[in-house]
């Protein structure tokens, strides 16, 4: 880790959270010596090909934030929704989806096997978020999860994602899909680390609204990156989302207003987290993490 | 209904109770009406298109016969399991799967829309599933469903008969195709009634078997059929797995022994419904609906 490094908001926390959410998914997949074979080898490989965790990360930090401690129920819980975001982008990925031949410097799963492999891996993650979070014995959490990833949330914002290709979109389309799309795990993350450790209900509301900034200021930066960014950088293929004229966040508002906007949201968050009195303030590390970010 | 339709085992019972789950489904599917609306659509054309309604109406059953009275609770869940299998049969049709144009007499949904939606659809029923078992507030509900449908389960089967396709198989193999790829949800589905009746683990244990031999004569008439039907009868392409070289049991052991061990299998069945002294044994005739079904 280099002098600059060590100095970025968050990023020490959340690279030890990293590690230990990498081990939990090891250990949370099934082996590739178990059959189906080339299906759990298909799931490792797009689940253990890397990424930030910061769904994980999120839902552990709620959850010891207020007192959690059983981690025989986060641990599962954890590794559930980053099965749900990997199943996400492995279908999204797909031919007849986005089409994308590379994800964090690899061949999509697609690519790598096939269609029908990938298909069937995406619906076993997916599967396998919900006996995982089952676990816990909260119908509570799965019915959150549940929600948050159906056609009121990530799957809506997905398909009118999908339907907005090559469009011109307006500035309350783009809020929509990146409300549903990306904001709604995000923000269920949160709430349901939060419920999985018994919070009050008005607890539960703020964290939820923290959630919802650190989503949208998630997903405008993640739209800047993608304009400025370079392949080498962000190892999957540049303006790829201009390629397909998908709707974006600074192609609608521009990227001075998308830098302003993520910088007044992030201290909306921060400023939310520090009503919550915590003695160590993860969240609001989390959150200028996401709004420092570079990749 | 004919002369010849009211001596059918059963038939009298599981059409009085297909009527109701397409009532239900109808209740519990969003609306069309409902952002996005495309996809709802999607979703509802799917569902609603037909079928036997056999794995609700086995939940329904299990979760009556052991004294369940909740319909708050029983309704969604028996929703849920017939959202799965749509899920499951859409996601099939792909064209990179087993490419089929034609189900139940209709066009398949990534003909009828297009295969982006149809990946989105199954994947939203899938989640809708889940959803809607969770209001159950039984986690392990959830957990059992999750894992009959998962890697160890439907996918398993579905991803090895995927893989068995144009080869030889054996009859170990053509087990463990079926025994996954049908037999674990519909054996789920009776324990899944029982369990949400809070049933005791002994008969939890007889009714699973019970779940399994059926599972095991429905798949073998399924292959029977496919090979004897016509498209007109079937309303889906004759020998569709002819064609693909796919596993059949008939076309392992051939068609004469296939249907003694259907008939075999079928009285077990209705020799494990007995034991269970019910007032109306409707395990009994929905086995010898199975066992009798000509498509």
């Amino acid at each position: 880790m280099t002098k600059t490094d060590t100095a970025t908001p968050g990023l020490a926390y959340l690279e030890t959270r990293r590690l230990e959410v990498d081990a939990l998914l090891d250990k949370y997949l099934p082996a590739e010596s178990v059959y189906p074979r080339r299906l759990h080898q298909a799931m490792r490989y797009s689940v253990l090909a890397g990424g930030k965790r910061i769904r994980p990360i999120l839902m552990i930090t709620a959850y010891e934030a207020f007192g959690g401690t059983a981690s025989d129920i986060i641990e599962p819980a954890a590794c559930a929704v980053e099965m749900i975001h990997t199943y996400s982008l492995i279908h999204d990925d797909l031919p007849c989806m986005d089409d994308d031949e590379l994800r964090r410097g690899l061949p999509t799963l697609h690519v790598k096997f096939d269609e029908a492999c990938a298909v069937l891996a995406g619906d076993a993650l997916h599967d396998l978020a919900f006996e995982l979070l089952a676990h816990s014995g909260s119908a509570r959490a799965v019915a959150e999860l549940a929600r948050a990833i159906g056609t009121a949330g990530m799957i809506g914002g997905q398909f009118a994602d999908v339907a907005a290709e090559g469009k011109q979109v307006t500035l309350d389309e783009i809020t929509y899909i990146h409300a549903h799309k990306t904001g709604a795990l995000i923000r269920a993350c949160l709430r349901i680390g939060a419920i999985l450790a018994n919070v009050d209900e008005q607890t539960l509301e703020r964290l939820t609204q923290y959630g919802e900034k650190i989503g949208f200021a998630f997903q405008i930066i993640d739209d800047i990156l993608d304009v400025e960014g370079d392949q080498k950088e962000l190892g999957k293929k540049i303006g790829s989302d201009c390629k397909n004229l998908k709707a974006t966040y600074p192609g609608t508002v521009g990227l001075e207003q998308s830098r302003t906007d993520a910088e007044r949201i992030i201290e909306e968050a921060v400023a939310i987290s520090r009503e919550f009195d915590l003695k160590d303030n993860y969240f609001e590390q989390i959150a200028r993490f996401i709004g420092w970010r570079k990749k």
